[in-house]
Protein backbone atom coordinates (compact mmCIF):
# COMPACT_ATOMS: atom_id res chain seq x y z
CA UNK A 1 0.00 0.00 0.00
CA UNK A 2 0.81 3.64 -1.13
CA UNK A 3 0.64 6.46 1.32
CA UNK A 4 0.07 9.78 -0.39
CA UNK A 5 0.61 13.41 1.31
CA UNK A 6 -0.84 15.52 -1.13
CA UNK A 7 -3.10 18.55 -2.08
CA UNK A 8 -5.65 19.57 -4.35
CA UNK A 9 -3.07 21.18 -6.78
CA UNK A 10 -2.07 20.46 -10.11
CA UNK A 11 1.34 18.58 -8.80
CA UNK A 12 -0.56 16.68 -6.34
CA UNK A 13 -3.27 15.85 -9.36
CA UNK A 14 -0.27 14.41 -10.94
CA UNK A 15 0.27 11.90 -8.66
CA UNK A 16 -3.58 11.03 -7.70
CA UNK A 17 -4.68 10.70 -11.79
CA UNK A 18 -1.39 8.40 -12.21
CA UNK A 19 -2.82 5.94 -9.23
CA UNK A 20 -5.72 6.13 -10.32
CA UNK A 21 -4.74 5.03 -14.18
CA UNK A 22 -2.48 2.16 -12.72
CA UNK A 23 -5.49 1.23 -10.88
CA UNK A 24 -3.56 0.98 -7.45
CA UNK A 25 -4.53 1.39 -3.80
CA UNK A 26 -3.46 4.39 -1.98
CA UNK A 27 -3.86 5.92 1.74
CA UNK A 28 -4.82 9.53 0.34
CA UNK A 29 -3.52 11.95 3.07
CA UNK A 30 -4.54 15.41 2.84
CA UNK A 31 -2.09 18.08 3.61
CA UNK A 32 -3.34 21.49 4.48
CA UNK A 33 -1.80 23.65 3.05
CA UNK A 34 -3.48 27.36 4.23
CA UNK A 35 -2.20 25.63 8.16
CA UNK A 36 1.41 25.21 6.83
CA UNK A 37 1.01 21.34 7.16
CA UNK A 38 3.47 21.18 4.40
CA UNK A 39 6.59 22.37 6.72
CA UNK A 40 6.09 20.98 9.67
CA UNK A 41 8.95 18.79 11.20
CA UNK A 42 7.48 15.97 10.25
CA UNK A 43 6.86 16.39 6.75
CA UNK A 44 10.17 17.91 6.23
CA UNK A 45 11.75 14.66 7.42
CA UNK A 46 10.12 12.95 4.27
CA UNK A 47 10.56 16.17 1.91
CA UNK A 48 13.24 18.54 2.90
CA UNK A 49 11.91 20.52 0.47
CA UNK A 50 8.25 21.11 2.53
CA UNK A 51 6.33 20.46 -0.91
CA UNK A 52 3.62 17.93 -1.46
CA UNK A 53 2.90 15.70 -3.41
CA UNK A 54 5.22 12.80 -1.39
CA UNK A 55 4.85 9.19 -1.44
CA UNK A 56 5.42 6.46 1.15
CA UNK A 57 5.84 3.02 -0.24
CA UNK A 58 4.96 0.78 2.87
CA UNK A 59 5.27 -2.52 0.41
CA UNK A 60 8.66 -0.95 -0.50
CA UNK A 61 10.54 -0.54 2.93
CA UNK A 62 8.33 2.56 3.53
CA UNK A 63 10.52 4.28 0.80
CA UNK A 64 10.04 8.06 0.75
CA UNK A 65 9.88 9.62 -2.71
CA UNK A 66 8.96 13.26 -3.35
CA UNK A 67 8.87 15.60 -6.48
CA UNK A 68 5.81 14.68 -8.76
CA UNK A 69 7.46 13.71 -11.85
CA UNK A 70 10.08 11.51 -9.86
CA UNK A 71 6.64 9.44 -7.98
CA UNK A 72 5.41 8.96 -11.41
CA UNK A 73 8.32 7.72 -12.95
CA UNK A 74 8.83 5.42 -9.42
CA UNK A 75 5.56 3.97 -9.68
CA UNK A 76 5.78 3.13 -13.62
CA UNK A 77 9.24 1.41 -13.06
CA UNK A 78 8.32 -0.63 -9.76
CA UNK A 79 4.85 -1.41 -10.74
CA UNK A 80 5.08 -1.75 -14.48
CA UNK A 81 2.75 0.24 -15.37
CA UNK A 82 2.80 3.02 -17.82
CA UNK A 83 6.09 2.39 -18.10
CA UNK A 84 6.79 1.91 -22.38
CA UNK A 85 9.06 -1.08 -22.73
CA UNK A 86 10.63 0.30 -26.09
CA UNK A 87 13.26 2.84 -24.56
CA UNK A 88 12.20 5.56 -27.84
CA UNK A 89 8.92 5.53 -26.48
CA UNK A 90 10.15 5.86 -22.80
CA UNK A 91 12.55 8.93 -23.69
CA UNK A 92 9.78 10.81 -25.60
CA UNK A 93 7.79 10.09 -22.87
CA UNK A 94 10.04 11.43 -20.49
CA UNK A 95 11.23 14.33 -22.43
CA UNK A 96 7.47 15.50 -22.53
CA UNK A 97 7.64 15.16 -18.67
CA UNK A 98 10.79 16.92 -18.62
CA UNK A 99 9.05 19.60 -20.26
CA UNK A 100 6.28 20.09 -17.99
CA UNK A 101 8.50 19.80 -15.05
CA UNK A 102 10.98 22.49 -16.30
CA UNK A 103 8.70 24.80 -18.50
CA UNK A 104 4.80 24.37 -18.10
CA UNK A 105 4.79 23.48 -14.24
CA UNK A 106 7.14 26.71 -12.88
CA UNK A 107 5.73 29.37 -15.94
CA UNK A 108 2.09 28.50 -15.05
CA UNK A 109 3.11 28.49 -11.22
CA UNK A 110 4.74 32.16 -11.86
CA UNK A 111 1.91 33.18 -13.73
CA UNK A 112 -0.32 32.29 -11.29
CA UNK A 113 1.60 34.58 -8.44
CA UNK A 114 1.85 37.70 -10.30
CA UNK A 115 -2.01 37.18 -11.80
CA UNK A 116 -3.42 36.08 -8.33
CA UNK A 117 -1.80 36.62 -5.13
CA UNK A 118 1.03 39.27 -5.67
CA UNK A 119 0.03 41.73 -3.22
CA UNK A 120 1.23 44.41 -6.45
CA UNK A 121 -0.24 44.42 -9.42
CA UNK A 122 3.18 43.90 -11.82
CA UNK A 123 1.59 44.18 -15.55
CA UNK A 124 5.18 43.17 -17.25
CA UNK A 125 5.74 40.34 -14.66
CA UNK A 126 2.17 39.08 -15.45
CA UNK A 127 2.72 39.85 -19.23
CA UNK A 128 6.03 37.99 -19.16
CA UNK A 129 4.22 35.18 -17.71
CA UNK A 130 0.91 34.65 -19.68
CA UNK A 131 3.12 35.27 -23.02
CA UNK A 132 5.51 32.43 -22.15
CA UNK A 133 2.54 30.08 -20.68
CA UNK A 134 1.25 31.10 -24.61
CA UNK A 135 3.88 30.22 -26.19
CA UNK A 136 4.64 26.79 -24.05
CA UNK A 137 0.99 26.30 -25.14
CA UNK A 138 1.61 26.34 -28.68
CA UNK A 139 4.86 24.24 -28.59
CA UNK A 140 2.25 21.46 -27.18
CA UNK A 141 -0.52 22.41 -29.81
CA UNK A 142 2.34 21.78 -32.95
CA UNK A 143 3.49 18.38 -30.95
CA UNK A 144 0.05 17.51 -30.72
CA UNK A 145 -0.59 18.53 -34.70
CA UNK A 146 1.89 15.24 -35.42
CA UNK A 147 0.92 13.08 -32.76
CA UNK A 148 -2.52 11.59 -31.08
CA UNK A 149 -0.38 12.20 -27.48
CA UNK A 150 2.50 14.10 -26.33
CA UNK A 151 4.88 10.77 -26.49
CA UNK A 152 3.65 9.79 -29.91
CA UNK A 153 0.33 7.14 -30.32
CA UNK A 154 0.12 5.98 -27.00
CA UNK A 155 -1.48 7.47 -23.68
CA UNK A 156 1.69 8.62 -21.11
CA UNK A 157 2.60 10.18 -17.83
CA UNK A 158 3.68 12.96 -19.82
CA UNK A 159 0.31 13.80 -21.03
CA UNK A 160 -0.85 13.32 -16.94
CA UNK A 161 1.85 15.88 -16.22
CA UNK A 162 0.69 18.43 -18.87
CA UNK A 163 -2.64 18.10 -18.54
CA UNK A 164 -3.11 18.25 -14.81
CA UNK A 165 -1.34 21.60 -15.67
CA UNK A 166 -2.98 23.00 -19.11
CA UNK A 167 -6.30 22.30 -17.92
CA UNK A 168 -5.53 25.07 -15.28
CA UNK A 169 -5.22 27.70 -18.42
CA UNK A 170 -8.37 30.14 -17.13
CA UNK A 171 -6.58 30.03 -13.36
CA UNK A 172 -3.51 31.66 -15.15
CA UNK A 173 -5.33 33.89 -17.18
CA UNK A 174 -3.73 32.35 -20.41
CA UNK A 175 -5.69 31.52 -23.57
CA UNK A 176 -6.08 28.53 -25.57
CA UNK A 177 -8.06 30.05 -28.72
CA UNK A 178 -6.62 28.90 -32.07
CA UNK A 179 -4.93 25.83 -30.68
CA UNK A 180 -7.13 23.26 -31.99
CA UNK A 181 -4.72 20.16 -31.60
CA UNK A 182 -4.34 21.89 -27.59
CA UNK A 183 -7.85 21.58 -27.14
CA UNK A 184 -8.71 17.93 -29.20
CA UNK A 185 -6.33 16.66 -26.46
CA UNK A 186 -7.77 18.37 -23.12
CA UNK A 187 -10.67 17.12 -24.16
CA UNK A 188 -9.74 13.16 -25.44
CA UNK A 189 -7.66 13.07 -22.09
CA UNK A 190 -10.09 14.58 -19.82
CA UNK A 191 -12.42 12.00 -21.08
CA UNK A 192 -10.52 9.33 -19.50
CA UNK A 193 -12.29 8.24 -16.11
CA UNK A 194 -9.36 7.40 -14.06
CA UNK A 195 -8.24 11.44 -15.37
CA UNK A 196 -11.87 12.81 -13.66
CA UNK A 197 -11.41 10.60 -10.71
CA UNK A 198 -7.75 11.65 -9.91
CA UNK A 199 -8.67 15.80 -10.31
CA UNK A 200 -11.56 15.19 -7.35
CA UNK A 201 -8.48 14.10 -4.93
CA UNK A 202 -8.09 14.97 -2.28
CA UNK A 203 -11.41 16.84 -1.18
CA UNK A 204 -10.85 20.81 -1.24
CA UNK A 205 -10.37 21.22 2.70
CA UNK A 206 -11.47 25.03 2.57
CA UNK A 207 -12.90 27.52 0.59
CA UNK A 208 -11.07 28.70 -2.49
CA UNK A 209 -11.37 32.25 -1.58
CA UNK A 210 -9.98 31.29 1.64
CA UNK A 211 -7.00 29.27 0.03
CA UNK A 212 -6.38 31.89 -2.13
CA UNK A 213 -6.05 34.69 0.52
CA UNK A 214 -3.35 32.58 2.28
CA UNK A 215 -1.85 32.21 -0.69
CA UNK A 216 -1.37 35.90 -0.61
CA UNK A 217 -0.03 35.97 2.61
CA UNK A 218 2.76 33.62 1.86
CA UNK A 219 3.69 34.72 -1.75
CA UNK A 220 7.97 35.21 -1.31
CA UNK A 221 8.80 38.73 -1.65
CA UNK B 1 28.76 8.97 -32.24
CA UNK B 2 26.25 11.97 -30.85
CA UNK B 3 25.44 15.07 -31.95
CA UNK B 4 25.37 17.58 -29.27
CA UNK B 5 23.48 21.26 -30.33
CA UNK B 6 24.46 23.53 -27.35
CA UNK B 7 25.75 26.19 -25.94
CA UNK B 8 27.77 27.26 -22.74
CA UNK B 9 24.36 27.95 -20.55
CA UNK B 10 23.95 25.92 -17.08
CA UNK B 11 21.83 23.74 -18.96
CA UNK B 12 24.09 23.01 -21.71
CA UNK B 13 26.68 22.09 -19.30
CA UNK B 14 24.49 20.21 -17.68
CA UNK B 15 24.81 17.49 -20.94
CA UNK B 16 28.50 18.22 -21.68
CA UNK B 17 29.59 17.71 -18.17
CA UNK B 18 27.47 14.32 -18.61
CA UNK B 19 29.20 13.59 -21.68
CA UNK B 20 32.34 14.12 -20.21
CA UNK B 21 32.06 12.23 -17.15
CA UNK B 22 30.69 9.36 -19.26
CA UNK B 23 33.95 9.52 -21.78
CA UNK B 24 31.40 9.59 -24.37
CA UNK B 25 32.74 10.68 -28.27
CA UNK B 26 30.26 13.51 -29.04
CA UNK B 27 30.29 16.28 -32.20
CA UNK B 28 29.75 19.51 -30.38
CA UNK B 29 27.56 21.89 -32.43
CA UNK B 30 27.87 25.40 -30.87
CA UNK B 31 24.41 27.28 -31.16
CA UNK B 32 24.73 30.99 -31.32
CA UNK B 33 22.14 32.03 -28.93
CA UNK B 34 22.35 35.77 -30.15
CA UNK B 35 21.76 35.09 -33.89
CA UNK B 36 18.78 32.69 -32.36
CA UNK B 37 19.68 29.85 -34.15
CA UNK B 38 17.85 28.02 -31.47
CA UNK B 39 14.36 29.57 -33.53
CA UNK B 40 15.52 28.48 -37.17
CA UNK B 41 13.14 25.43 -38.90
CA UNK B 42 15.86 23.53 -38.41
CA UNK B 43 16.10 23.62 -35.15
CA UNK B 44 12.58 23.63 -34.17
CA UNK B 45 12.44 20.46 -36.18
CA UNK B 46 14.94 18.58 -33.39
CA UNK B 47 12.96 20.50 -30.50
CA UNK B 48 9.85 22.22 -31.21
CA UNK B 49 10.43 24.39 -28.04
CA UNK B 50 13.79 26.16 -29.54
CA UNK B 51 15.80 25.43 -26.90
CA UNK B 52 19.62 24.04 -26.65
CA UNK B 53 20.33 21.64 -25.45
CA UNK B 54 19.15 18.95 -28.12
CA UNK B 55 21.10 15.85 -28.90
CA UNK B 56 21.03 13.22 -31.92
CA UNK B 57 22.25 9.53 -31.38
CA UNK B 58 24.02 8.77 -34.89
CA UNK B 59 24.47 5.27 -33.34
CA UNK B 60 20.51 4.94 -32.86
CA UNK B 61 19.05 5.67 -35.69
CA UNK B 62 19.81 9.49 -35.56
CA UNK B 63 17.22 9.56 -32.73
CA UNK B 64 16.32 12.80 -31.35
CA UNK B 65 15.75 13.48 -27.60
CA UNK B 66 15.41 17.33 -25.72
CA UNK B 67 15.33 19.02 -22.68
CA UNK B 68 18.35 18.56 -20.47
CA UNK B 69 17.49 16.59 -17.57
CA UNK B 70 16.06 14.05 -20.25
CA UNK B 71 19.35 13.91 -22.26
CA UNK B 72 20.72 12.82 -18.86
CA UNK B 73 18.86 9.82 -18.10
CA UNK B 74 18.77 8.72 -21.98
CA UNK B 75 22.53 8.83 -21.94
CA UNK B 76 23.02 7.09 -18.33
CA UNK B 77 19.87 4.18 -19.67
CA UNK B 78 21.60 3.71 -22.98
CA UNK B 79 24.99 4.03 -21.98
CA UNK B 80 25.11 2.16 -18.61
CA UNK B 81 27.09 4.74 -17.34
CA UNK B 82 26.12 7.05 -14.18
CA UNK B 83 22.78 4.62 -13.68
CA UNK B 84 22.45 3.30 -10.35
CA UNK B 85 21.61 -0.44 -10.62
CA UNK B 86 19.73 -0.73 -7.05
CA UNK B 87 16.11 1.13 -8.01
CA UNK B 88 16.08 3.34 -4.67
CA UNK B 89 19.27 4.84 -5.32
CA UNK B 90 18.23 5.56 -8.79
CA UNK B 91 15.18 6.78 -7.90
CA UNK B 92 16.78 9.39 -5.59
CA UNK B 93 19.05 10.00 -8.53
CA UNK B 94 15.78 11.22 -10.52
CA UNK B 95 14.17 13.14 -7.40
CA UNK B 96 16.94 15.27 -6.96
CA UNK B 97 17.14 15.89 -10.88
CA UNK B 98 13.48 16.67 -10.61
CA UNK B 99 14.49 19.42 -8.24
CA UNK B 100 17.06 20.92 -10.16
CA UNK B 101 14.47 20.55 -13.17
CA UNK B 102 11.57 22.03 -11.50
CA UNK B 103 13.46 24.09 -8.94
CA UNK B 104 16.93 25.42 -8.82
CA UNK B 105 16.70 25.75 -12.47
CA UNK B 106 13.49 27.54 -13.26
CA UNK B 107 13.74 29.73 -10.07
CA UNK B 108 17.89 30.84 -10.89
CA UNK B 109 16.80 31.66 -14.40
CA UNK B 110 13.73 33.84 -13.30
CA UNK B 111 16.72 35.75 -10.94
CA UNK B 112 18.65 36.11 -13.60
CA UNK B 113 15.92 37.71 -15.99
CA UNK B 114 14.58 40.14 -13.36
CA UNK B 115 18.27 40.65 -11.94
CA UNK B 116 19.96 41.15 -15.19
CA UNK B 117 17.81 41.48 -18.34
CA UNK B 118 14.47 42.82 -17.94
CA UNK B 119 14.22 46.15 -19.25
CA UNK B 120 13.16 47.86 -16.20
CA UNK B 121 14.24 47.46 -12.07
CA UNK B 122 11.11 45.64 -10.45
CA UNK B 123 12.45 45.02 -6.72
CA UNK B 124 9.79 42.90 -5.65
CA UNK B 125 10.43 40.45 -8.22
CA UNK B 126 13.88 40.29 -7.70
CA UNK B 127 13.48 39.41 -4.36
CA UNK B 128 11.04 36.84 -4.87
CA UNK B 129 13.49 35.07 -7.16
CA UNK B 130 16.48 35.69 -5.20
CA UNK B 131 14.47 34.69 -2.18
CA UNK B 132 13.18 31.38 -3.75
CA UNK B 133 16.79 30.26 -4.58
CA UNK B 134 18.29 30.66 -1.51
CA UNK B 135 15.25 28.92 0.52
CA UNK B 136 16.58 25.89 -2.54
CA UNK B 137 20.21 26.20 -1.50
CA UNK B 138 19.29 25.90 1.75
CA UNK B 139 17.28 22.57 0.90
CA UNK B 140 20.30 21.60 -0.70
CA UNK B 141 22.74 22.24 2.07
CA UNK B 142 20.34 20.46 4.41
CA UNK B 143 20.46 17.41 2.26
CA UNK B 144 24.33 17.88 2.03
CA UNK B 145 24.46 18.13 5.76
CA UNK B 146 23.16 13.80 5.48
CA UNK B 147 24.79 12.60 3.06
CA UNK B 148 28.02 13.02 0.80
CA UNK B 149 26.35 14.05 -2.62
CA UNK B 150 22.66 14.70 -3.43
CA UNK B 151 21.28 11.27 -4.09
CA UNK B 152 23.44 9.64 -1.01
CA UNK B 153 27.34 8.20 -0.85
CA UNK B 154 27.67 8.17 -4.85
CA UNK B 155 28.19 10.64 -7.42
CA UNK B 156 25.44 11.15 -9.81
CA UNK B 157 23.37 13.13 -12.08
CA UNK B 158 21.67 15.20 -9.30
CA UNK B 159 24.77 16.37 -8.44
CA UNK B 160 25.95 17.15 -11.99
CA UNK B 161 22.47 19.03 -12.72
CA UNK B 162 22.37 20.83 -9.70
CA UNK B 163 25.97 21.68 -9.37
CA UNK B 164 25.71 23.31 -13.23
CA UNK B 165 23.35 25.56 -11.79
CA UNK B 166 24.28 26.19 -8.44
CA UNK B 167 27.84 27.18 -9.10
CA UNK B 168 26.47 30.51 -11.01
CA UNK B 169 25.17 31.61 -8.03
CA UNK B 170 26.88 35.14 -8.01
CA UNK B 171 25.47 36.03 -11.49
CA UNK B 172 22.27 35.26 -10.14
CA UNK B 173 22.86 37.83 -7.15
CA UNK B 174 21.96 34.72 -4.42
CA UNK B 175 24.47 34.05 -1.34
CA UNK B 176 25.82 30.89 -0.44
CA UNK B 177 27.38 32.37 2.49
CA UNK B 178 26.46 30.64 6.01
CA UNK B 179 25.35 27.04 4.19
CA UNK B 180 28.66 24.65 4.72
CA UNK B 181 27.77 21.56 3.22
CA UNK B 182 26.91 23.27 -0.10
CA UNK B 183 30.14 25.08 -0.37
CA UNK B 184 32.19 21.66 0.77
CA UNK B 185 29.90 19.92 -2.24
CA UNK B 186 30.48 22.94 -4.75
CA UNK B 187 34.19 22.39 -4.10
CA UNK B 188 33.84 18.63 -4.15
CA UNK B 189 32.04 18.42 -7.54
CA UNK B 190 33.92 21.33 -9.23
CA UNK B 191 37.29 19.17 -8.28
CA UNK B 192 36.51 16.31 -10.73
CA UNK B 193 38.40 16.57 -14.05
CA UNK B 194 35.03 16.16 -16.11
CA UNK B 195 32.97 18.66 -14.61
CA UNK B 196 35.60 21.18 -15.17
CA UNK B 197 35.79 20.15 -18.69
CA UNK B 198 32.41 20.09 -19.35
CA UNK B 199 31.73 23.61 -18.19
CA UNK B 200 34.49 24.94 -20.75
CA UNK B 201 32.42 23.90 -24.12
CA UNK B 202 31.43 25.15 -26.08
CA UNK B 203 33.77 28.06 -26.27
CA UNK B 204 31.89 31.66 -25.60
CA UNK B 205 31.23 32.75 -29.10
CA UNK B 206 30.94 36.66 -28.19
CA UNK B 207 32.00 38.98 -26.09
CA UNK B 208 29.93 38.10 -22.52
CA UNK B 209 28.16 42.04 -22.28
CA UNK B 210 26.87 41.30 -26.14
CA UNK B 211 25.12 38.07 -25.23
CA UNK B 212 23.96 39.97 -22.10
CA UNK B 213 22.72 42.50 -24.41
CA UNK B 214 21.09 40.34 -26.55
CA UNK B 215 19.12 38.36 -23.78
CA UNK B 216 17.43 41.74 -22.63
CA UNK B 217 16.20 42.46 -25.95
CA UNK B 218 14.62 38.80 -26.08
CA UNK B 219 12.98 38.69 -22.42
CA UNK B 220 9.24 37.95 -22.83
CA UNK B 221 7.11 41.13 -21.80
Amino acid sequence: MIDLYTAPTPNGHKVTVTLDEMGLDYNLIPVDLSKNEQKTPEFLGRNPNGRIPVIVDRANDDFVVFESGAIMLYLAETYGKLYPKDAKERSRMVQWLMFQMGGVGPMMGQANVFYRYFPEKIEPAIARYQNECRRLFEVLDKQLSQTTYLAGENFSLADIANWCWVRTYKWSGVSVEGLPNLNRWLELVGDRPACQSGITKPERLKDPDELVKHARTMVQR
